[in-house]
């Protein structure tokens, strides 16, 4: 999505150990509109109209999924991370190895909203090396529903994340693929019909 | 807001402990086009030609938060929980009580994205003890941003956060406030206009 792309290469920031930061229009401060038009270009890469639930992870995921799901009117589902006192009942879970807060999370869905059935469309934010989007798909598999496919904003794409959905057959598309990014700038990578 | 009520009746539970369980649709799994009509009951409450940003607290007020920053073409912003590794720089920083988890929790927000003279109207999905709240003013406070007011989805009004607020002359407006939550049921407090 060359909006997008345009976007990283006019705010974004490369920091040491590869990390892109893109917090002023992404995942902290957060530009809205420009997720609307997100929504309207993942739209052309899976089939909306048989997609049930929209899932991410909390936190990040969260804006760009609701945004998503307000578009094409669908529901919208989250995992939490860890457990909080207010969740009862049965839970899917699912562990991660978080890489920005470097320990284990494990990822918690209520059964009561993921059901054998649905038909699950995952969205988030960022894909690097594939851990968030790995337990999603794992709680998918749990509740027996089924996956539609990955959306991701913006992929990392010399780790290993996105290339191990490729090669799982799933319908995985981001909006964006970064390559390279050093101190000479950002590569991005050229996607078919661009 | 007539709906919302109607929706926590349909869809709540009251568990022990005053805690009124309404994750089906507005913090876990979550119900965008509901949200859409939220935000558009908000913009009767505040003058949203003055707003520059819209604020709200990781993770559960980020879908509403969007949603209403979305449809009034703003940007919006989250305070982050604790320190991840990927916040260079100057930061916001609050000290909260969480009752969700039972400690201490710091919300942070990068300077970079709040301003002296922005115009910020929080948004969150639960009033209860107001320390989310209490910690969002203190750093639009830091920021020397100016405070437009503060709208909640639903108020447990019962507990003390938001007649805090109402006695700090801030604007704020709950679309949903809950006087009382039993098992015999949930009392609604009225509200101007209604």
């Amino acid at each position: 999505m060359r909006e997008l792309e345009e976007r990283i290469v006019k705010d974004g920031k490369v920091l040491p150990g590869n990390i892109i930061k893109i917090d002023g229009f992404l995942n902290h401060r957060v530009d809205c509109a420009l997720m609307g038009r997100m929504a309207d270009e993942f739209a052309k890469y899976y089939d909306i109209d048989n997609v049930d639930i929209v899932l991410t992870a909390e936190a990040s995921g969260i804006a760009l999924a609701a945004i998503c799901a307000l578009k094409w009117g669908k529901q919208m589902l989250y995992a939490k991370k860890a457990k909080s006192d207010n969740i009862e009942g049965g839970l899917y879970a699912s562990e991660i190895y978080s890489y920005t807060y470097k320990k284990k999370v494990t990822q918690i869905v209520a059964k009561d909203w993921l059901k054998s059935g649905d038909r699950v469309l995952i969205i988030d934010d960022f894909m690097a090396n594939g851990e968030a989007a790995r337990g999603l798909c794992d709680i998918v598999d749990q509740a027996g529903a089924e996956l539609v496919g990955v959306g991701i904003a913006v992929e990392k794409g010399f780790q290993a994340g996105g290339q191990r959905l490729r090669d799982m057959g799933i319908n995985y598309h981001a909006l964006a693929i970064i390559d390279k990014a050093d101190e000479n700038g950002i590569v991005f990578r050229k996607q078919e019909g661009e």
